[in-house]
């Protein structure tokens, strides 16, 4: 039942991003073809995924929502891109493949995050059918929340910063791993004309899913399948860097990625409308593999 | 009398940008250091000159516009940042003074980069007092003028193809230089409620200005004083650069850079208003030392 509803999302999804990114008429461009080859290479999609189903959940029914939704993706791919660069994390490998820029150098993929997050602000901004101010009011939240006080400030500490302890650590996951999840789901209750309420509920969801989230991306780095996720298990133990395991401990992670779990299926409570798929989704995250 | 009123401008516009890119009460943060390193060093401030101008233009004469002008600089600064990296241009010198990566690295001016194109987002959602959907109209056309299609563009010619002939290097000009340039522009225009004539007239002058800005840019590398420029002269040179000065010649330069000038000014007499300071903004920038 979930796998359909969620494959559903995911065509559609798709089907928008390869529209916006698509190879124009003219001579090939390498920018766009790097940029599609990072972003049409098989994501789980949740962060549009959860935008929608927090736009649906205000009272929303209708598609208005669906550009915005595919912004967020973009703005993630960017992000991925960029993490990967030498002057990054130097990964090689992504989702089974070649990262950007050991397919097609150093400077093209710098350019197609560029163009990722350029991107997608125009695609946030053909956001019709709605009033405007709601989308002036969605795009200011999700800059904010992707700059240096939520996305790149979790990259600042990552790249710059001895993590020593639990409480930093857990700043940087809620910087660089919760705020682009936390801007998808208040983006999709400002769309909809939600309450401060439902705002408020939306951030406490996504908070407490994307701690799940990194910190089950942490116990897969360590005991995961590298065929199934993608890349070689243990790179973060390859360049030194402290995670949850590291500074916790495997059963201390398991228990911390339940309780985070439950908190934020209790944060969806507070919704009228019916939360069946984001409750599934939320759960198959605690146990997905890759 | 027009340096007073460019004078007058630049501290406004600079007041701003420092607010907007301020140092949070909180620990020192690199990013924001090394943002703000590159963006208040001492630019000549024109995008944000020409879309107050344009505003001001199409009949509006409040400040509601200052914010979005100073996103346009932000993107201008951000370009800079990331043209100047190792896997780009690797310029060393920018304005006098070394360039952001060599200052503080090549990961913080990466991250620096990509901070200030997420805030100019964000700042151009803080405009208020205009309806919003000329903000997104505007936030639309920027985005789309610094993507791939435009700025970003320019960039993949300048950096993946050999460029052979006078066509495809003021192709290239169009797209890595006047891009920007038309979006202040146009987006002054938009931001005014102004007519599709107006918008029209606008795109017309801020491509010949940015045409004749970059081969007086090409012949400064040639001829200029490198005191003055702030960087070595003959980068091009040591790149393998082609430029205009080296498909044409300087006298030939000279000669479009003149043409190119006297076309932006006869674009803005279809404008009804005041367009004295455009007028000698344009002169100014034709007959610059750096």
């Amino acid at each position: 039942m979930i796998d359909g509803i969620l494959e559903e999302y995911r065509i559609k999804i798709e089907s928008r991003l390869d529209m916006f990114n698509a190879l124009p008429g003219q001579p090939y461009d390498p920018v766009i073809d790097a940029a599609r080859y990072s972003l049409l290479n098989g994501g789980k999609r949740i962060r549009p995924i959860i935008l929608l189903e927090f736009y649906r959940l205000c009272g929303a029914d209708d598609d208005c929502a669906y550009n915005f939704a595919c912004a967020v993706e973009m703005v993630h791919t960017y992000s991925l891109i960029h993490d990967d660069l030498p002057c990054m994390d130097d990964d090689d490998m992504r989702r089974g493949k070649p990262s950007c820029h050991i397919r097609y150098g150093e400077g093209m993929a710098l350019l197609a995050g560029d163009d990722l997050l350029t991107e997608a602000f125009a695609v946030c901004a053909k956001t019709l059918g709605l009033p405007q101010e709601r989308v002036v009011k969605a795009i200011s939240y999700l800059a904010s929340a992707v700059g240096s006080s939520g996305m790149i400030g979790g990259q600042v500490i990552d790249t710059s910063v001895s993590v020593e302890n639990e409480q930093m650590l857990f700043r940087m996951y809620s910087l660089k791993t919760c705020a682009l999840i936390r801007a998808a789901a208040v983006c999709g209750v400002i769309l909809a004309g939600g309450s401060d309420e439902q705002l408020k509920s939306a951030e406490n969801y996504a908070e407490n899913l994307g701690l799940a989230f990194q910190i089950i991306d942490d116990l897969l780095d360590v005991d995961g399948n590298s065929e199934v996720i993608g890349k070689p298990v243990g790179s973060d133990d390859k360049n030194g860097k402290n995670t949850a395991v590291r500074l916790l401990g495997e059963s201390r992670c398991r228990a911390l990625a339940n309780q985070y779990t439950e908190n934020a299926l209790l944060a969806l409570n507070s919704f009228d409308g019916n939360t069946e798929t984001l409750k599934a989704l939320t759960e198959l995250l605690l146990i997905r593999e890759k």
